[in-house]
């Protein structure tokens, strides 16, 4: 095989179907994944990898699943290798001894996994390949571990100086909206008119981080709103019939859905570059913005609440309020962190809890989850640092005065009640 | 300082100065570096990021080479560490004990790396630092073992599916064409009249490999002259007065020069790529070209001949050049490859050594380098994974016919000289 | 007024609702117009210009014809100037009195337009005055003599080498592709899957011409099928069911559908450009294609063919194949001319009537206005020269030995018939 | 030849060298622009039209002179006809007998050029064309009465609203800042390190007009240099060692050079839209801008002096200074317009004499044409359209109250000296 590879591998790499010549390659994936970690021409290289990853694309689960476990076990550490040149290493120090050490310290998979991202247009296929292992890893510690070295990679190739931010509006290709579209993880967006009421209007923006080598693939996006004043329901903000302002009149802006689009990616996050990202070019742009906030959904509220006080009733909104603060602020995990989610990332991020709002999210999956209340997170860009590190280094949670009391009061309200909430929280 | 870092990162990204507004931090950058390995936010973390590069692009030679050698030292892996966590992924191999194997594994020098890679524009930077590291780090093992790990990452961040290549013409942005002056390692561009020579005309073409992370850099460009058959004079090949042919009548493509552009990414090779990157690219765009040749430089024949027979003649052109032929296909260091280092790598490439010329190179440095004696490889696209193979495993030299003559006519003159030639072949 | 235009014609360019500051201007339109061709700084000029045209946008019919006569009848020619001036000239010819008599014969109305263009995006914005101009204009000589004004410059600005072509793509943005949509004349697209269908696939594509001064208006389009001979159903052709096929493997491409998309700009002709570079680019990109030709409808073919033979049954395919043919090839306005208006078209351009196909297209449309019968009008690039000059010199038309066969044998019928078919034909 | 000119124009179109494959053509190039008027076909129009730009381009001056007199007096107006359709017209005015009007009235020369322009590229062309022209005609009537012609028409495709603003940078492709070099008609562009030295710099810009026919040819630009207060010497100003200063600091723009670069444009001004469009487009950019003046020189000083104070020394910087102020705003050519030609532009796009400074140009040309003695006309984008305003209708000269009194001590000089000024005022 390896006599028409380099030529193969150059000529045909635009035009392509190339792996194809050699659909016929005798040797098993796995035999070529060998193959390709001690290939020494560049050329042949890249044709292996671009075969195993056509074979790969059209294998079923219980075929990636085999093929995941025999690179995880066969590219693994050798730990007497380790140890060994960890010895040579230290009684001499030096380039080649050092070099040796981390050769045998770093699995065989993780060079396999480079020379596959030699392929052109690899990259995007090595984070679906990474979405797969995900999918079928659960439980099964070699491909837990397998993860470790995808992630290790991904987190280096993603690397926050690598991405591109670029504006999504009526103007992009069609190719990249119909993404947008299929992407949109917080409310959904029904059909092209829909996406045009989020993206045409002059009091609307969104936002992607890119990859240079995945240009075709949003990794991230968020969906911005220019108001006046800060929004207290969803439906409002994308009523058909709402009355638009100029960019120029808003002072706030209401990021309104934020949604990652590449499974694969799970645990590289970006979500914090972005918001801080579209915050500042946005207060450079537009002068008049003096408020940067969210209007996010409480998942977890719902749940919550009917452990805590099953009684309670939906329609009394003051106290859909008063338990949802208290539930954001004062509902913990084990390790002391936020219970909710979508909390855990903007409080992570150093934002405050702002605002709750009843009856602002009247969809049935807004009702569902928490009885209707949304909450705004504040971004005060003056503040984002150090509510950051109380919040990393101590837990502690930044909210307004008002939540505050809306906490207290539900706080107030669960001890007089009935029911025990202390378990709960 | 963490006070305002994610608002200043943020903010002021694009406008910049940013850094110096830190410039009053009363900490040692060697403080920095160990703040910014531990910063648990990303705004502090660029922020930290951006003043540690500001600090080292003003740093005097001692002070860089401080600098590296205490994050060498500190920031190295510890070996009992590695140790204990080798014996708990042994005893219980999964994700968690995986992970702090890794994490052990790798020293803390390399995530200082990839954070500081999270500032914008750093990249740039960071292979500015390499080319430092390199210039000041021979002889000392810590700063050796230090550079590995640049090189670990870079080869990471170069990675062949991140590489764009471009076209470099006359309509090119004068910034670039430029670089192309100031980097031309080869044949030197006296001025902006010299390189429209090179890029204007109809039968001349000059391609580069960009990364995205750093626009304005080219890495490394190789310059090319269409012809009618293969050159054997680099002088004729760039005269002022040639008459230029249309592209279209071409058959040859010559590659008479291709120019590292970036110190700081010695050991990163890109040339292989290119050569076959642009090879493949022409073939599609010219039908009409068949050949694909360099135009070489051979640098160690002066000094091999001075050793190996003294007495000869420059004068002698037909001597000089089975002597040439001799030296490039015999010559040879003691791991068999050969002695001449602009062989070896094309060669390694797979090329085959195809003609030598004299008078080729008549510039004093051709004269004093290799008596005007310069050197065709031959791209043969389909011959080049079998001649790289022959060459990689058993260090054989693919020649054609006239080489081998030359070769062994050479080979018989010194066996009848008085020059014991074995040592110095 | 003249105060401050200068400032704000320059300064609000880009933001701007800028003739708005003028909104309170007392002045009628027609005062403004008459002002915009005596004003003698350019600052001015625009700031009248673009009041005029935003004035104008709001205007209901009646006030838009009045404004048309206005313009028609105030800034005609003067008979008696223009009689003078060629007087002078002949007398004595030179540039002074040349260009006096040039003035005197050019009509003011011109010079209006002219400068209403020096407006910022003025261009689109006279094209959508012109289409009002020919809806209003109908059976008034003044208002039909004004429109040779605008017909006479536009032929000017939209010249050929002006325009652009640019493929269109599902790659291409957004508000091109809905007005893609909203354009296609011939066979409506439904939505923006229908879209994606007619763009997406390996097999299909599309062009448009653009003008510089208006980028985001397509003035034409023409959509194309690549396949494996010649289609003879639009149905088909469409289908969401059917397999696509390799653009490398397609030996024809189908024209199945070429829109006008500015009504303004009616008699400044397109198609026939369009159709021509875009068969030449293709056959440059696609060597395999053999065969240009069009997939047409037949619009006049029920309407005479109910005239002409009211008992032919529109079941029997035979005969309306030889009727279509007929009707296409014999059917004459007065003028010798084709009586079927896409006919007239495709035969001005050199191409000649290839096959006719019963069944081919089963839409409500095609059913009513052709009994379902569909043409092809070939492209033979090595013959539309002779073509178009046959048929522009003496009216003859192009056609294949199977359309001369089908029609002599309708001919055979209709004289056997008890229909008299002469003074139809 | 027709019989191939419809394929060849579209398919060669873009590779070309297509018109050589007619080269052989019998016919003149005269009879070829007889036919390219009545050719019926668009493709055999294109191949005519190329032929003849082609042939033209060739052509010596004499012979480039007897086709221009052919072509102005075999294509040119017919009395007769225009009469007889102006008759028609008054009879009977409507659509058909005003288009005959219209077809009368304009020569076929018109059509001509028109029709040339059709084919590829060919405005740059007849641009070039019209150069010749101007070169060719002066004396000779009927030459400058088709130079109106093109003038006429030139004014129309170059119409302000088709011009399309770029920054020139060093970011610029070298193919266009060579042509910078070439046109710098002002201060003289030694080397393209001096080019480099007016547009890297932050506190250098220059902007350029470009037509969408002629991408590559800039046909307008402007250098400004960013300054802290108005400068008075343009030595100073270009000096290697200047100290340079950020953007954001500046607060006067100096337009120190502006250049027309096509010969062929003469008469079709954008000089007063240039300074206007690239003035709003700073004062949006650098708010911190408050002063748009120029450095400008006075190039009828010297001669005017030595007819009118012979006996001044241009030792004596205040008398300079005096005399170069009035000669400015009361040296008057019979039509009482400014006798320097760069104050007429300036002061009738609405400028107004500032400031006169002496040993400003110490440059050779500097020195001769007026002694060292440069002006800032400012550009106060309040008064712009006042001051043209009377500057047009009563020759006001607007002037800072130092250009008054400078102009007034002029005077008293001159009336108490032996010299008569009065003629040369």
């Amino acid at each position: 095989m390896t006599m028409l590879a380099d030529l193969l591998s150059t000529v045909f790499d635009r035009r392509v179907k190339f792996a194809n010549l050699f659909s016929d390659d005798a040797r098993s994936t796995e035999d070529l994944a060998a193959a390709l970690v001690n290939a020494s021409s560049e050329g042949e290289g890249r044709a292996l990898g671009q075969l195993i990853l056509t074979r790969f694309a059209e294998m079923d689960d219980d075929r990636k699943r085999a093929f995941f476990r025999h690179v995880a076990e066969e590219m693994n550490i050798d730990p007497e290798a380790v140890r060994g040149a960890l010895s040579t290493y230290e009684a001499d120090p030096g380039r080649a001894s050092y070099k040796s050490f981390l050769l045998a310290a770093e699995p065989q998979r993780q060079e396999l996994i480079r020379r596959l991202n030699m392929v052109p247009n690899a990259t995007g296929q090595l984070v679906n390949m990474r979405a797969d292992l995900l999918r079928l890893s659960e439980g099964d510690p070699s491909l837990e571990a397998l993860d470790i070295d995808f992630r290790h990679l991904f987190a280096s190739w993603f690397n926050r100086g690598f991405l591109v931010l670029r504006p999504i509006n009526w103007q992009s290709p069609a190719h990249i909206l119909e993404k947008i579209i299929a992407y949109e993880a917080v409310h959904a967006i029904d059909s092209w008119e829909d996406l045009r009421r989020r993206l045409e209007p002059a009091d609307r923006r969104c936002f992607a981080f890119f990859h240079p080598a995945m240009p075709d693939e949003p990794l991230i996006f968020v969906e911005v709103a220019l108001t006046l004043g800060i929004p207290g329901s969803v439906q409002n903000l994308l009523s058909e019939e709402r009355a638009g302002i100029l960019a120029d009149d808003a002072d706030t802006a209401v990021f309104y859905s934020i949604s990652n689009c590449q499974a694969g990616l799970a645990g590289i996050s970006f979500g914090n570059s972005l918001i801080k990202q579209v915050a500042a070019d946005l207060s450079l742009e537009l002068p008049g913005l003096k408020t940067f906030v969210t209007l996010s959904p409480i998942p977890g509220f719902s749940r919550w609440l009917s452990d805590t006080l099953p009684e309670a009733s939906a329609e009394d909104h003051d106290l859909m309020r008063a338990m949802a603060a208290h539930y954001l602020v004062a509902a913990k995990r084990p390790d002391d962190t936020p219970r909710d989610p979508v909390a855990r990332f903007h409080l992570g991020n150093g934002a405050q809890v702002q605002m709750v709002h009843a009856q602002a999210d009247v969809s049935e999956k807004g009702l569902q989850q928490s009885h209707g209340v949304m909450v705004n997170y504040l971004y005060d860009l003056t503040k984002v640092a150090q509510n950051h590190e109380h919040f990393a280094v101590q837990n502690k949670i930044a909210m307004s005065s008002e939540i505050r009391s809306l906490s207290q009061s539900a706080a107030k309200t669960l001890k007089q009640g009935v029911v025990d909430d202390k378990p709960a929280l």
